[in-house]
């Protein structure tokens, strides 16, 4: 039995995990949950899961979570400390982090120092702070599970090669509602044409990232923290039937790919039952039926958040931070309908133009350069802002 | 430094093998080479790479050999025990198996009597006596390591993972040059346009067996053999490209594929090197220059070679010997033009419903077997047989 605590149980990650303990009610447990502000559902999974432990992120959704009751659960204090109170419950084995943003560094530390298994679906942490977490996971021996589908993929792929096979990474990119836009196309393009992925389901912010092709750039970050891969050894490709989740190449010139349906819970069960493998109730992918598989470079003068990511990770440890921020800054401001598509690629340019790289080796050091480009980035999207 | 003895090294394959070999001089050596009837090109080999063994099939070429000289190396007998003697050298750590046929039976089982790993480009030794073979290395503890592309790339996909993970076995098969072809367009097709295979160059014998898809027949029989699965574990896939050089799936849906550059150096430098992989000098294979990749399920009506394959894995042990030899006897008339291209099935269909299948667990068995199913193919043909 593996004992499992999500962070970010209501989220799209997260319901898709707690389906998959669904399915596998005898090999695992959950033990702890948190979320953010949807105090109704969490509470229908504390019915449901009985953890011994939840949370949420500010006081006023604790509030209304106390009152929906949730019997026999610890509820654990609010915010960061709260996501860290559940990542870090003696009784986990296994913490998933898939909450949103920033949010989880201060927990996956946590789990990491109390020696658990880490199960990521979020990017943002290896990106601000890769250098720190990777280090961590090492020194506590702790192994840092990737389930962003493509990491997930080459975490397949790689399955027990020695790092010096490895070539280059190939990931995989749907390319977006996007695709095969110019620049001066996309200049209109609204929030509701860019929620509309054409392949993967996930949440608004990420949705939007997929568009902008930044959420390619914050998984070649990402790739290079987990894989230990150099920027020019990570390559990006755009497959638009998103059934190939990515590819290695080995030194010999053999490519090595995942395949399987875009269908989240395959690598949150990957990761849940590493180093096994269980079989799935889920239907096989059947290739006949796939129809043809494409892979273009990617247009990265439309889409310049890719080079942006790039970018970052050539420079020095901070820019990275800075243009994850700048990012959640520009892409809030344009689901609200207060900034142009195009213009999110510029504000975070600006910021990060603006920046002076320097080192970030502690959380604290992560937090300020984030404030400092958020406030930066907020100043930045004002600029260019959209007559409402 | 590995030392290699290659039995075929005048073939494709062989040639194929002795330029890895001269890729990697420092790494790679050659003590032992054996080929058919090509005197001439032998002679050169021995000269460049001075072996210290070397055999022919018949003593005719055995005589052209000595007149072209060969200095400072043994000449072995003539035949099957020539392939067994090179198989045999006590200075060869490797044996690649690449002669024609079944001629490489007694030779594979001498190189796994004495210990030597053996890389097996000869898929006829599995279909005929997988068992005797496999059983043979199992109890030797020596590896039989695969050098046909799509069991290669099987071998690479499951790199180490448990047997208990594998659901089943995608082997890729270009289609050949009559792919999308009727059986009724296929009655007057002639060898010469049945040898333009689109992806892969090879010998005669294989091209024709590409162009029937008996080729990926006799590879489903080979798959079972070399990683113990089942024929409902071993499905085909048309895929034109040749890009994708097969594919595993795992018991939790996930797929996982092999894709490289149609160069047979590729496989065999991979064997040779095998458990390392070493750089290859050989360009990287470009997907975004590959085209779209298409996945079709075969036309067994109009290529009914693939489903005799399948009844005989399905059958007693030794129906593979028989679709195996009436299979030859009918490719080298269909290359002759004394039979039709449909034909080549229709011998084979009724040399199998003419056996009585039996065990078949030595090789004086499967020899029996084998000179049967001639003898009762080359009259099936004959019953056939075109006007010249």
């Amino acid at each position: 039995m593996k004992r499992i605590a999500i962070l970010g149980s209501t989220g799209s990650i997260g319901q898709s995990a707690l389906a998959v303990v669904d399915a596998y009610p005898d090999r695992l447990q959950v033990v702890g949950l948190a979320a953010g502000e949807n105090a109704d559902l969490l509470a229908a999974q504390l019915a449901r899961y009985r953890p011994r432990i939840a949370a949420m992120a500010s006081g006023a959704a604790l509030d209304r979570l106390k009152q929906n009751g949730a019997p026999g659960v610890v509820v654990a204090a609010t915010g960061r400390e709260g996501l860290a109170a559940v990542a870090s419950h003696p009784d986990a084995d296994l913490v998933l982090c898939a909450s949103s943003g920033t949010d989880g560094l201060e927990a996956v530390l946590a789990a990491i120092e109390h020696g658990k298994t880490v199960a990521l679906a979020n990017k943002e942490v290896l990106v601000v702070a890769g250098g720190i977490v990777m280090e961590a996971a090492r020194r506590r021996g702790v192994a840092i599970l990737p389930v962003d589908s493509e990491h997930n993929a080459i975490h397949q792929c790689l399955h027990a090669r020695p790092a010096a096979e490895l070539k280059r990474i190939i990931l995989t990119a749907s390319g977006g509602p996007f695709r095969g836009r110019s620049a001066s196309e996309l200049e209109h393009a609204s929030p509701e044409a860019a929620l509309k992925h054409p392949t993967w389901r996930m949440g608004r912010k990420i949705t939007i990232d997929s568009a902008t092709l930044m959420n390619k750039g914050l998984e070649v970050i990402e790739a290079h923290w987990l894989f230990g891969a150099r920027a020019d050894q990570i390559d990006v490709v755009i497959h638009p039937q998103s059934v190939v989740h990515s590819m290695i190449e080995l030194v010999d010139g053999s490519i090595i790919a995942q395949l399987g349906a875009t269908d989240m819970r395959l690598p949150i069960q990957y990761a849940f039952s590493y180093p096994e493998r269980w079989p799935a109730a889920l239907p096989s992918l059947d290739l006949t039926r796939a129809g043809a598989l494409t892979f273009d470079a990617p247009d990265t003068d439309a889409f310049p958040c890719l080079r942006l990511a790039y970018r970052a990770l050539d420079a020095e440890r901070s820019l990275p931070v800075v243009l994850n921020a700048a990012n959640e800054v520009a892409v809030a401001r344009f689901l609200e309908g207060r900034l142009g598509f195009t213009s999110i690629a510029l504000v975070i340019e600006r910021t990060m133009d603006a920046h002076v790289p320097a080192e970030v080796a502690t959380l604290a050091e992560v937090r300020s350069v984030d404030a400092w480009a958020r406030d930066y980035a907020l100043e930045a999207a004002r600029g260019v802002e959209l007559k409402v």
